[in-house]
């Protein structure tokens, strides 16, 4: 599959239209940002690893009955997708306690909640992606009833699957943020990517950090825990 | 009924026992606060104004078969209520933008909302009382799925009634508070009040505030404005 031309540049990705209206390639760089783009640099490799990782999601996903935009891999950096209409809400889920929702309830990181926790929140660069909730999307009409309904089923399944998958490799699934979008047939896929730069994988054992946090907070061996994180789904 | 011991004393409220266990008299104060206390002040005669407004709602509401609080109104400003375990969850309905919607969705203060907005917050003074959503009650065990359906229920109600009363005194219901709480007969009730501390009320011709907002953005004419309110609620 061919690129044509560079649709949009986003922090850690490239789209590029190809020859169909309908498939899009997305190319993963190794560019990092944080806190809104405030914080700004480079992982090494970054694009290879999470290019694999979050095909490897995807593609257990699919397996359990997920949509997702997914077509296949092109080469070490590339994946051939599903063109979405994306859906401008961001899904965070929750297990464990940490980062905003930590200090939003005044718990302790590392805190296991009851239950899982969904949480919506407005792509929005310019009023800093808020956390909203499904009343303000019906408002502001980002997306039907109907939508919402399907997105949070499908998210709370794919916690329920990627928790279980890495539990076995002795990894805690922290949190995570999802993007949906609705494909030219009209239904609803799973877009964007599941990777260390999108979820919080912690030790199961020793509790220590393999994701963005060790960019985000300046821990150091940041390429080292993208690579664990390879190297554990692939055993 | 005659007050026993001040059980709680609030930003704008006193709570007295009485000698009925399940009875407690509420005094309003003509204390004003705003911004989480930040501001303090007094509104004269803010007390009485709001004991008898607020009354007036809830008896509208009762009428309309809301559970509420309200036994009667005892003097000027003093209410018997049920004794309530208030649920530290405090919902906030609202019509039109204003205030932190308007800021954390980037629409203009006065914007129609397309759908009447719930929004939940966990009262908590020390955490700044932060906007949370239905999965984060149940993860901290604030209220069950089956209080919180019945609390979304009554405020979507509540929300009806209130509108359409007000819109005859020629008054826009922009966004209001509400308190729930379980009774010694378990069943939920409305509690707290109602009142232009807890709404904001516009002039549906002028748009003019007539609520608390004339004290937190130092508008003048603040007990006028309640009077105003007052009056048009009796007429």
């Amino acid at each position: 599959m061919v690129k044509k031309e560079l649709l949009y540049e986003g922090k850690a990705k490239k789209i590029y239209t190809t020859e169909k209206e309908d498939k899009l390639v997305v190319e993963y760089k190794d560019d990092a940002t944080a806190f809104n783009g405030k914080k700004k640099g480079q992982i090494q490799n970054k694009g290879v690893l999470n290019a694999e990782i979050s095909t490897i999601f995807f593609e257990l996903l699919a397996e359990k009955g997920v949509p997702t935009h997914l077509i296949e891999q092109l080469n070490e950096r590339e994946v051939l997708v599903k063109r979405l209409e994306i859906i401008p809400v961001e899904v965070v889920m929750r297990n464990i306690a940490a980062g905003s929702l930590a200090r939003r309830l005044g718990l302790e990181e590392g805190t296991v909640l009851k239950r899982p926790v969904l949480e919506f929140y407005y792509k929005d660069d310019d009023l800093g992606d808020p956390m909203i909730n499904e009343y303000h999307i019906y408002a502001r009409e980002l997306a039907t009833e109907e939508d919402v309904n399907v997105i949070k089923e499908l998210s709370f399944k794919i916690n329920d699957i990627l928790v279980e998958f890495l539990k076995a490799k002795e990894i805690d699934l922290v949190d995570f943020k999802l993007e949906f979008g609705k494909g030219l047939d009209g239904k609803i896929y799973l877009g964007d990517e599941i990777s260390p730069d999108t979820c919080r994988f912690w030790d199961s054992e020793t509790k220590k950090k393999l994701d963005k946090d060790r960019f985000r907070r300046d821990l150091g061996e940041v390429e080292d825990a993208y690579q664990e994180i390879l190297r554990r789904l692939k055993n």
